[in-house]
């Protein structure tokens, strides 16, 4: 995707193999790259958020592991070692599938070989999942602009109005994003739309970043607060609601930031089409009842209580400033995620194409998912 | 109220005959009494909301007719001239009934008497409108509470836990309160609550003046954003929810601060009770079908593009500073209430004591709607 005109990725490595990010707490304030020499500066990049978004905290686990590899201290058990820092990984956020699926592929790997030969293929593999990544998404985005187009056939010309809740765009994969590709691919054949981006507290990772990401590639979009797209709903204002998932069982419930659940109550009051979009990796067939067995992070309550934004002094310099929003008796409770259940939900998009959400259609579409029917 | 266990109400005369407020937009950062001595000064103090809640509209709009008659300039027509002046006053905010309420009843005091003669008539119908605001507020808090002690005796001694969207307190009103007169008697009567507090996006009336109210009274109470709500109620964690009003129509559609009709939709698919507080001055009997009737304000975008809280500067001194959310390029959109039908609605709770929100409960309770039923 295109940051003033030049292409980025939200992770990569560089020439010298070193792993840079795009560090996403600074934006859209500041556009600052970080580098990431260790696993605790890749643990800090996750659980702090410089990194975020179900795929990309995926991708950066599997560069994660090689960076592991990289740094191993010739004096320590491989294996044993290898393990508890993978251990460090997993346990950095809980609710994203896509971390532990790309855990498992790399753990196969330096599981079954030793430092010296598990090194390029660890690298090899963290590569891959980047470029899986990119290509699932480039596919949702695909079969998910057939949907725009069809309801864009009948707006006559009006943009396709589409409400999206906290990022689910490229800088929450590598490229492209899960919900905004389909976006993206719309835009790109200049089919008419325009976003409503809900603002997304506490993190407000739509303020910041969806709509970051929309206004570096010109796509109209609207700020809303979260509290306002009921009242769209109502009123005939949204086409179609595309939202991410950090979680997906196999029945079709969905885990995704939280408030999304709202947005599907509406939705489904006022019979507008509402869409999960994920790559494969995010979801857990062994799981079914999401709003009960998908467990659920809570961060620090501090992100409740406090708003960061910018402004500009009295010499125009621009100041990044977190104010807080409340009494300072006052406590915050911050869940990061609430579970959609797939009753709720129009259909799923993957990279395998467009699914109804429910365990039928999901394990067609999935045959591995079979195995853990009971 | 208490703030700093001094007793305050939330608008009042002094002994001198001046218009005193609290100025609400400098809350929780700074307690402030502003004097209004002029309509323009009302009307700014409602449109930019340094008093605002339904309630509170109502009652500075009466006292404003109040000080419009004050400040008659002797040459002019004066009937000519309070219609002009109360027309500014009408316009100031569209969607909260008691504004127009209040001015329906000072409307009829000077269009039948000369200057000398409603002017003292002007300020007891002010005077009256705040006691019976207080009043209705009062005996609304003695109607809920009962809700909530019913619910306490099956919770075994653990605190009801009430969510409540924006500000339905007393600042929203003279004293007490709508939504949250039931909590503060029950409160006061020792059954064990605790509130959730929606921050209440763009404006912050639940972060900034909800959590200020339940502060100083020592309620127990934690914010959340907006969007936990559903997760919430989906996980057991809220026995009910009680929010206020701005206008009620006939059937008993209630348009409340944007935001209402999403936690509603989650009340409804969890079976959590939804409960909505107001006084006789907030129905609308002319009106039936909330959605399509009741004129939504739209503010200014700015409130949703920016935040405004506190910090402490190098110096621990403390500074209110307002800050941008989004990129420069991205643009809001802000309606200020929504509509929630009243099939979501499990009650409504008046001075008059505790209806079910359908056309034919409310006239039953209020036999002067029936005028209105075709």
């Amino acid at each position: 995707m295109r940051i003033q005109n030049k292409h980025y990725t939200s992770i990569w490595l560089t020439d010298e193999d070193e792993l840079q990010i795009i560090d996403q707490t600074k934006l859209p304030y500041q556009f600052e790259i970080a580098t990431l020499k260790s696993n605790s500066d890749v643990c800090r990049a996750i659980s702090s958020m410089q990194v975020r978004g179900a795929g990309l905290i995926g991708v950066t686990a599997g560069y994660g592991v090689y960076l592991i590899a990289k740094n191993f201290p010739k004096q320590k058990n491989w294996k044993q070692y290898m393990r508890e820092e993978c251990d460090k990984l997993l346990k950095t956020r809980p609710t994203a599938k896509n971390l532990s699926y790309a855990l498992e592929q790399q753990t196969k790997i330096w599981q079954n070989a030793a430092h010296d030969e598990a090194l390029p293929k660890l690298r090899k593999k963290a590569l891959e999942l980047a470029r899986e990544d990119i290509d699932f998404c480039k596919r949702i985005g695909e079969h998910g602009k057939e949907i725009i187009a069809k309801i864009a056939q009948r707006k006559n010309g009006q943009p396709v109005n589409i409400l999206t809740h906290c990022n689910a765009g490229w800088l929450a994969f590598t490229d492209y994003g899960s919900a905004l590709s389909p976006v993206y691919t719309a835009f790109n054949e200049n089919i008419p739309v325009h976003v409503f981006v809900d603002e997304t507290r506490p993190r407000n990772q739509g303020a910041s970043l969806t709509a970051f990401e929309l206004a570096e590639q010109d796509v109209p979009h609207t700020l809303i607060a979260d509290n306002v797209g009921g009242h769209l709903m109502q009123h005939g204002m949204v086409d179609l609601v595309l939202v991410g998932a950090d979680r997906v069982t196999r029945s079709g419930d969905t885990a995704n930031k939280i408030g999304t659940y709202l947005k599907a109550l509406a939705a489904h009051d006022n019979h507008v089409p509402f869409y999960v979009a994920l790559p494969s990796s995010t979801f857990d067939f062994s799981l079914y009842d999401g709003v009960k067995e998908i467990v659920i992070e809570e961060r620090n309550a501090r992100e409740t209580e406090y708003v960061t934004g910018y402004y500009h002094n009295a010499d125009k310099e621009k100041l990044i400033q977190e104010v807080r929003i409340c009494p300072e008796k006052t406590k915050g409770l911050n869940f990061a995620f609430d579970v959609t259940p797939h009753t709720l939900i129009t259909g799923l998009i993957t990279e395998r194409g467009i699914t109804e959400a429910n365990e039928k259609a999901i394990s067609t579409l999935y045959p591995e998912a079979k195995k853990f029917i009971q």
